[in-house]
């Protein structure tokens, strides 16, 4: 088959890969019917996490089940499946704790924009709808795998809750983020942006106030907005060191923070966490632990994380999805096989 | 009155000072029925934390009502009250959501280790009890006022709760994070103590198993006696860079990590922490948020944290209390004016 893979900064092609096999008996393989650009993948693309050698890339997938090792009993062939990008048993005390992005026996999932994927501990990691779903909601469901997992577990990490006033970012992420927020019953949403198309996906999704200002300007703002006290939930989708301390500066004492953007070059002072007093937690999505109830959601009509794709493209021009959210001229790319 | 002044690194003098005088209407005046050194006044006795001028010292306290300002309302004369370190209006948002030490209007309290103590705040500062209290449930009373109270903030914020595997040290603050964590029903309650004494005084709050090896080795002992997977709760009463790293790396995946030590010249790493996976909460507890409900496990003879002192003098020989503490031979020094 051919997919894709990242050979330097900013070298992405879409070449001749092996196919996938069943390696392990608790292996499934899965026909793509979507995938997409995830803006973690930017930090390798754009050489700030350099690879070693080439590395076929993506993470984000839901697809058709084709074949499964003898041990799988969970899903079959035919069935419709979205998973998390980290492979989890589902069973260690771990997963069951709701962190199955840390499963004891957790295995990074990597390959996924291509047109076929092996998902190791398959009974594990992925979740079969009842029935196959209408083509329009594929993106939405797409999005669960990640981007919408992520940007719950924000809003849950942040501990977003009715009334709560709630700061998030205009990432794609962010804007999931927006939407969780909204559905968890936020009174008031602000969504920190500049960009126009973004601050419109994001009043869609609930924002109730855009804040254009960056940085100690940025927390300025979000303190004239809250009383001088900071907000109850800030939402961290980023992962530099001044989005970080941007989160932290503009949460109130007893507030919380959640992060999901992985960090790159962070660093926190002790002391000043201490006096600022707020919650603060986060790491790798446990999306698995979410993918039912969102599913539903989905299938409900009660959410459209899918929005947030605002690029298509056919899978073999990857590398344009990969530009235009390089340039921030995409918020998120959807990629059909 | 003569009253305890730190003049410089391990310098403690007990000297004339004036006596203190209501200069706001909110303020109050107590006579001290026994005040106490706090590990954390080892810092500045330390020269760790370095002083520009001679400064009146200590910030635990509990005494009679002499004198109350004009708008003082709900404390008068006569009355026993114990307050926190931080004096607060108990009314402002940050208060109302149980963050009192981070309180809109709060002023720190100094100069505590003297025979006489002026309180600003005070109707939101101090909670007086019904009776005037035995004399020997001061100890337990007095130790409300910061270390009870703060390891009891330790053992909320590390999220202890009925059948969970708590972690905690052994000093003065970690000891009443383990009778804390047992009043809040924790099921296996680790001390991670070298200190003959202060192992047995663990076992008497509540530690169910000790631990002797420290950092690294610490934590490969905490794993091995979790299923590999390391504690629910983790409590970091010291804060150094070993100890908060100990604590993090302690603690499982989607666990606890409840921190009171205040943090000298540690440094989180942002990577790090976002796949350790686990949560981070702390800060100066909230100690007013804690009172009533101590106040009355202490009177009805529930919890003893007066067992903590393990050294007693007259208030002029404050000097020798700093010594010892300061050398580990004494865990907590009470002061008698």
């Amino acid at each position: 088959m051919r997919g894709t893979v990242l050979h330097g900064p900013r070298d992405i092609r879409f070449e001749e890969r092996d196919d996938p096999k069943i390696l392990q008996p608790t292996d499934a393989i899965i026909a793509m019917t979507a995938t997409c650009i995830c803006g973690s993948d930017l930090w390798p693309y754009r050489g700030v996490q350099p690879i070693a050698e080439p590395m076929p890339i993506g993470h984000e997938y839901c697809g058709i089940v084709e074949e499964t090792g003898s041990a799988v009993t969970s899903v079959k062939p035919g069935q419709f499946v979205i998973g998390s990008f980290f492979a989890s048993d589902n069973t260690c005390p771990i997963c069951r704790a709701g962190y199955q992005s840390s499963c004891v026996h957790r295995e990074g999932v990597g390959g996924a924009q291509s047109p076929r994927l092996r998902l190791p501990l398959a009974d594990g990691t992925l979740v079969p709808t009842r029935d196959a779903p209408p083509a329009e909601l594929i993106p939405s469901l797409l999005a669960l795998s990640d981007v919408m997992g992520t940007g719950w577990f924000a809003a849950d990490a942040a501990n977003v809750k009715p009334g709560h006033t709630v700061v998030v970012g205009d990432g794609a992420v962010g804007l999931l983020g927006v939407l969780s927020a909204k559905v968890r019953g936020a009174e008031r949403i602000i969504a920190m942006s500049r960009h126009e198309s973004r601050q419109q996906l994001a009043r869609e999704f609930g924002a109730t106030d855009i804040v254009t200002e960056r940085g100690d300007d940025g927390v300025a703002r979000i303190k004239e907005l809250t009383g001088g006290l900071g907000a109850d939930s800030v939402l961290e989708c980023v992962g530099t060191q001044e989005s970080m301390m941007q989160a932290i500066k503009s949460t109130r004492p007893g507030g919380y923070v959640g992060y999901v953007g992985v960090p790159h070059g962070v660093e926190l002072n002790g002391q000043e966490l201490f006096f600022d007093h707020v919650h603060l937690h986060g790491g790798p999505a446990p999306v698995r632990r979410y993918l039912p109830d969102l599913i539903d959601l989905v299938l409900n009509g009660k959410i459209n994380p899918g929005k947030v794709f605002d690029l298509t493209l056919p899978l073999e021009r990857v590398a344009e999805g990969y530009r235009a959210m390089d340039e921030r001229r995409a918020i998120k790319t959807l990629l059909q096989p």
